[in-house]
């Protein structure tokens, strides 16, 4: 039923190479199915003006394609003189999501800027952000840790995230472009490593779902958050 | 418990104006307590390139606060150059939802577009935007059949808008500013006046949820929403 | 003669509502027949930097209109990423004008920004702006004095401003927008409550006037100004 | 009592060198004593989208200051990426000063751009700019009337404009930047040949004036245009 | 003597890995050493308004860094609002560059655009850039010409691109970061495999250089570019 | 053969004229035949940050041209909104020219920004700039030495440029505007007046050009900046 032959709950095979970029304190490339997005966690001393002198440290995600990771050209953003709103919302995402996992107190006050960018793109491309940027941010922190830093790791749990849809009438785990395309109803699931909860986003476009169906979307995405945790803590082992 | 005395699934008042401006096609004044928004729809002949030549309409919106709308006065996105991520991010929050209410095909090709501007802020301002631009969006949609511009109604159902949150460890319905200031998990939900979901926005900032958690605050969005459609179909009798 | 039927030295109806949003220190609804310009004063403890450490405060303005303000919808300012060369000259022109009935040194090094929003237009909408925007004003310093934070009251003179123009060869006071766009010749004038000018600006577009015709105005507009004046002290006692 | 030893009713010298760019159809370097403006006159075939197929021309202005124009170097505004209230405000008023003496039908349905550049500035820009712009504008129509392409002058009267203020106490004509820096009032008057009135725009900062002293600003104006119409005359001839 | 070892007149190593992105008509990872650019070539149907029916094609470039391709993380130009001097000047020296081996007449009314992005920085960029930038653009052409959408070969000459400088007193082949940072001559030249020039950009900061010197530099160059020339026919076959 | 009937090896006649404007420190008006570009050196005691403390002063420039300084009228870049990447890359390669010709150390922490405007263009504007910026520097330079703010000169050397190319297969020295347009090979040589290369840039568009004929384009370069240098030490002298 599903164009790639995949079950509906059966999620796109997930790779996360480390390491990656040299300069970067830590850096993955994520790959989830043909949607491959380059993570990397950049080390800042400064922090945003309103948390001067709190001892609180800070998780922000910048989020970007290039021109040319989609099907026809985009224009690039920075030619275009702004962001898109599709590419704040996105990256507002992946900072919230991110900083839910971390004990800004224990990181101090410092930085991370965790960019993402997507080098080849076939639908979900906000979640492998999510999940390829925590990897990032816990080879950032490991590389504090070590060096003495910071003496208690920040990082409480991992945060990945997964899409999941309804297509064709079925609710169905990890959209590529060509359902999403189709899909009425779908949505993105953030979630730590034991479970909980920390983003929900359902969208309906001309188009409405069921409660009914919203659990069984739950269901799909409690069964992916689980497997991309395992990928996520075998890649940083 | 909750600053303002209610009940945890007790609304604020809600009062919907209508026709408070002479030149929009469709206007309402919409009360959430002390949050007031101003929503005007106007019609226009043109619609996106993507539909011309296709017999389909469009629904899009626009959303802005007036820098005295708030505590203290925020600068003036016309003078910064640019609308923010959030506004953005709103502002497509509040097309998609009224969208999925409409049969475009009904419609025809033609665009209306819904203004939300907040005059007065106190929290939940982008779903009483959804709720009034509705109202707006109604009575503009009314003069169009009216005039016998459209033969069949292009509005399939009422769509509204609730927020809800974790205050205090409890689930509470519609939070105002001090509420949602110190939330650690709110979010937004947008149905329809028979009950189906259009949207859903649950986010946890430096926090996580349950599942559990996450029902119950369905539950009070159920309520929420009913009473809003009494209000809304009030409004434009 | 005039399409509204007024007498050539007729005001429109002038209506003058304080107090009308509950964060500004100082605020006013003002209507001008069906020129509706809400008026807000922000308080702020910062200055212009060509100002610090002198002892000197500053008054200034913003201007807006609401995208359906006017008879079609006009594109939203913040979305086209600028201030259009009319909204600055206006808010130039109201902050100029407010500050020249105010005594800086006895306001102290504080900034005053009154903001005048466009909800309805029918011409006129500047000098709405000015009146309004002097009202809000004088609230705001009323609080300062009430709280003692200010000695001896900083406003000298009430600050008014009325347009004026020739209309079908007629000199004609405070022209509404069906007027204002016919008449060869319109300006506004910005006077104080004891009938001093601070502010002239007559304006012929595609005609010329006489020196014997701009006389014929500037009594209509001192007529005018009286009228407003007396509208401002009723409204702020 | 002026810095500059001038009567109080005296303008300072005038030259205005025709025909100083090869590239424009027509082109002047104005000097009102120390202030110096190029103007140039471009012809172009289109007109503003709201002219077309009208058969009506269009006269339009831009302003510009080279950096150093001033005692101190300014920005340059295209690296600052936006022109300044001020410099859209000024250019405002040229176009329209120049309409005002354009009969658009006989230009026919083209644009001339006119383009005012401070080489140097010393108070009095605007003025300097219009009545330059002018000359500029004579020239290239007159290319257009010998070349046949337009039969009947467009060109009614000469338009020239002139400051006016209140300095130490004394209305006084054509003020100087030291002048201009200290005036509590000053504005522009922009007259045609004949004597009648286009634009007035008076203006005080921290003070007001009165009737009187406005009628003896005029007087003065008068006096100073004429002067200006006869230099300009005696430059096209 | 070189930080590297290398010897004076010794390139990095090459690397060039083809059709690395899905999407793209053409693309290369191309490697110079540390400093990694991904290229794809993206064919288009619209052309340039000023080429429109006349039968001839256009290749143009666009460059970008990702924020954190250097030692310490940039900002990202999307997010700035706008690309620099410096990113604007590669971009157009990548296309001037590689429409100097194309003839646009044998390619027709088509546009391909080659984006050229950094992956990682270690001096070199816009050199690798052109370089992979050719091997995008082959592989794109081989597509047209495979598809039957072109008739003759428009790649008239491999187009390639190496930097050389004067390091520490010494000339140079190939500069990397390190080096690059140090020398007060520095520059690029770009040439055909044939061995004609297209480009050369010397320059020095703060210091000079004299004709001897850039007679060695050109020499360096002309074996630099020969190596670059096998590498691209290489990957291409 | 060339359309002004100059020799391969002949300039266009050169004139400096200094001191041509009241405010700048230093200034001159440049021509190359009928390219006129006007020069100010401002003097700022301001460095930028990555100077601030180090003892070494700052030499920057900006490039304009005035809307019709051009055949046909081009917009003006700051109702545009930016520069373009072509007077971005002009005035980086001013400043840096000029800088490389002086003692930034003897000059102290302060900043020179020349300003290069074209008051009309006929092709070899950059050229122009460089030359005539040079000798304004040197004049507000003077300044400082006549004042005692600098003890030792910091300019080491004139800095010169001028443009070469191969026009209608000949090497011809300073290109006016209809040989520029047509020639397939340009560039410009920025030298020292001692003879010392700053800076070479080499330019083929659709088309390449042999060793030969670069070293035949060097030899008229060299040619060229001598006279060059004379006509810029008669100047200042």
């Amino acid at each position: 039923m599903r164009p790639s032959g995949r079950q509906t709950d059966e999620m796109r095979s997930v790779s996360i190479e480390t390491n990656v970029t040299r300069h970067a304190e830590g850096s993955c490339l994520i790959k989830m199915g043909e949607t491959h997005v380059l993570c990397t966690a950049s080390l800042e001393s400064r922090v945003p003006p309103f948390l001067r002198n709190t001892g609180l440290g800070w998780v922000t995600a910048e989020y970007g394609m290039l021109p040319r990771a989609t099907h026809t050209r985009m224009r690039r953003e920075a030619a275009q003189g702004k962001q898109s709103g599709r590419t704040q919302e996105i990256q507002r995402l992946i900072g919230r999501s991110l900083r839910a996992g971390v004990d800004r107190s224990a990181l101090g006050e410092r930085q991370i800027t965790v960019d993402c960018d997507v080098i080849q793109a076939d639908g979900g491309t906000r979640c492998a952000a999510i999940t390829g940027g925590w990897v990032a941010l816990r080879l950032a922190v490991n590389k504090l840790l070590k060096a003495g830093d910071i003496v208690s790791d920040p990082l409480i749990d991992p945060v990945s995230a997964i899409s999941c849809g309804i297509y064709a009438g079925q609710p169905v785990l990890d959209l590529d472009y060509p359902e999403d395309s189709e899909a009425g109803v779908d949505g993105n699931f953030v979630m730590t490593g034991s479970g909980k909860l920390i983003e929900i986003q359902m969208s309906a476009e001309g188009s409405t779902f069921s409660r009914d169906q919203m659990n069984q979307l739950m269901d799909l995405a409690e069964k992916g958050v689980a497997e991309l945790t395992a990928a996520q803590l075998a890649a940083v082992k």
